[in-house]
């Protein structure tokens, strides 16, 4: 079980130092760690966000659990070089295609959000956003047209295939869990999402137990914010899951316990290769101080014992602890309480 | 003075009439109304949502009441012949690049919203959308990849002169409401962003006295939800401008009052031409009804008045009216109130 562990900019070394505690507890046979830098940190030492022997170490790995990347002294880079790159980067080198990303409130949390707590109660979906098409990597450039005018341009796009794979996902989640998925487009305006459309329902006849619709992207940020309880699976492209996932998290409130998994078609000995990151980014402003709250990257690594392992029952255990460490109101600063980064993980050790 | 009307398909016609009738009881020298087919009303007359001669009326117009546009017998049309086609048609026309788009809570009315009343009352915020260039007006189309996969494709794109208008637009609007704009991106992603930023500073230069940021649209999306009164004038593009500004209706709650202008270049001997619309879609469901509340509509108007024909007492003498009749408890079903469209027109038309 090779576990590559990178743990990148900002707050990202000491909230994995708490995951890694909580793998090391749980004594799993065979585990081995393999540390790799990114981001910010890695161009530091390297001169480049994903350098060449971290790519190595992901592709030698059964799963990789991810940090945060970003780092303020990267904002004067060109775009190759910044830190976002690695993460984008290790998708694309991966062909981690299908982010998985729950959002679900937690019991006694629903202050932390800034919908009603009754609107907020309602909350419990999966967005499965597409992460390796769309206009994230398609041919872009800069121009300077006839007339002398710089004009900046990305090309968006979707391919059958690519539709395809992300759609089997998503109607797979369906069927283990409510039965509804809804799969989000901007079909009036874009080519692309009318490609998009037309293979969902293609798909769709595969999964004849799950009840398919179709929503526009604008109507979808309005009924997020509306009644996010209409919501079970939702399926859509890079950028607008990139948009309405994050949407979905503030939704939910409690940023720092949500976490993530981004999934392709690998298939080691043990279970569906991937990686494993918190939503919370790098957060420099607390970095550094063991204020961090540890709780998403440790869920995280949950989820990297379900889908790469096969350790449901492990996985099962680690999200006992941290919500058994909630309840008895062991919290950090982003969710109102005092406890730091180390005495978070401890409570969660302790649990185990 | 011309209006052109287009009332266009579902509850158009119904809110539509009220907002005539306001304008009618003003009693405005040298008003003159001219109506048009736009829409699945215009689609099932002429075979088009958008035909020459509603075209010709547009440009003839000093300024154009738009009601809505949508219609479910139209689904199986081609994209071309679709309502929807009616909009885009016009603002690429008329060159309609900055579409307005004020939210703020209504006194009153906190409780329509999800948000949380403390959260929802300190919403005050005015997107300012670019509505001609972007992925929306690109090339696109379909294509069979030469290893017979099928592909749609749209380009995305800003020139710099499409962001330098727009960019004005905003910064003036700036000037006159808190001196804050935020520009929103994606330009750790996207080409198309890049550009915009960097012309969005550039243009910043000729206006000292107003504050620039700029923030991702991932996480303005969550801004959005965690602390819309974080904001208040917000630069986007035409998709990202699409999707936050819907959300940011919603946050308001009371989508049966938000009213939008869009604009251009072109100077009447008024004013400035443009198109006002209510925020609301075509409400097939309660379409001839007499359910609709045509606030919004009426709320267009005013907008229409202060915009394009420069009679900002009028504008605010019917914005008056309308909180007047709100306060009195006159609500549509939309507001959680029993009032139909006529007893809605009644009441304003009253307080005039
Ligand atoms: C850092 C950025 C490039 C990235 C994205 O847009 O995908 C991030 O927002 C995310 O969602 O993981
Ligand atoms: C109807 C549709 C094409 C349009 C758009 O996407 O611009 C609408 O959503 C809007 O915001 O006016």
């Amino acid at each position: 079980m090779k576990i590559a562990v990178f743990a990148g900019d900002g707050i990202g070394a000491e909230v994995v130092a708490e995951a890694v505690r909580v793998l090391e507890v749980l004594d799993l046979p065979g585990m081995e760690l393999i540390e790799g830098d990114v981001g910010g940190a890695a161009w530091r030492k390297h001169g480049h966000p994903l350098p060449q022997q971290t790519i190595d170490i992901a592709h030698a790995a059964d799963a990789i659990l991810f940090g945060s990347v970003g780092d303020f002294d990267c904002d004067h880079l060109e775009r190759a070089l910044r830190p976002e790159q690695a993460i984008l980067g290790l998708r694309k080198e991966l062909t981690l295609f299908a982010n998985l990303r729950p959002a679900t409130v937690f019991k006694g949390l629903e202050d932390l959000t800034s919908l009603r707590p009754e609107v907020a109660r309602e909350i419990d979906l999966l967005i499965v956003r597409e992460l390796n098409g769309d206009v994230y990597f398609g041919e872009k450039g800069t121009r300077t047209l006839e007339d002398g005018r710089r004009q900046g341009w990305d090309m968006m796009s979707y391919a059958e295939d690519e539709v395809r794979r992300i759609a089997h996902v998503a109607f797979r989640a369906a069927q283990g869990r409510s039965g509804k998925l809804c799969s989000v487009d901007k079909a009036n305006v874009l080519e692309t999402s009318q490609l998009w459309r037309d293979v969902v329902i293609e798909v769709a006849a595969e999964y004849p137990d799950v009840e398919l619709s179709h929503m526009y992207v604008d109507n979808a940020a309005m009924q997020l914010v509306k009644n996010p309880g209409q919501f079970d699976v939702v399926v859509t492209g890079n950028l607008f899951g990139d948009i309405l996932s994050d949407q979905a998290s503030m939704c939910v409130g409690s940023i720092g316990l949500l976490a993530s998994a981004s999934l392709g078609e690998t298939q080691t000995q043990y279970g569906t290769k991937g990686l494993y990151e918190p939503i919370h980014g790098s957060a420099p402003d607390i970095a550094g101080q063991g204020k961090a709250n540890p709780m998403a990257q440790i869920l995280s690594a949950a989820m990297m014992l379900r889908h790469s392992f096969g350790l449901e029952d492990q996985a099962v255990r680690i999200e006992a602890a941290v919500a058994s460490a909630l309840a008895d109101g062991i919290k950090g600063g982003d969710l109102g309480g005092s406890a730091g980064t180390r005495a978070i993980g401890d409570a969660v050790v302790s649990r185990l």
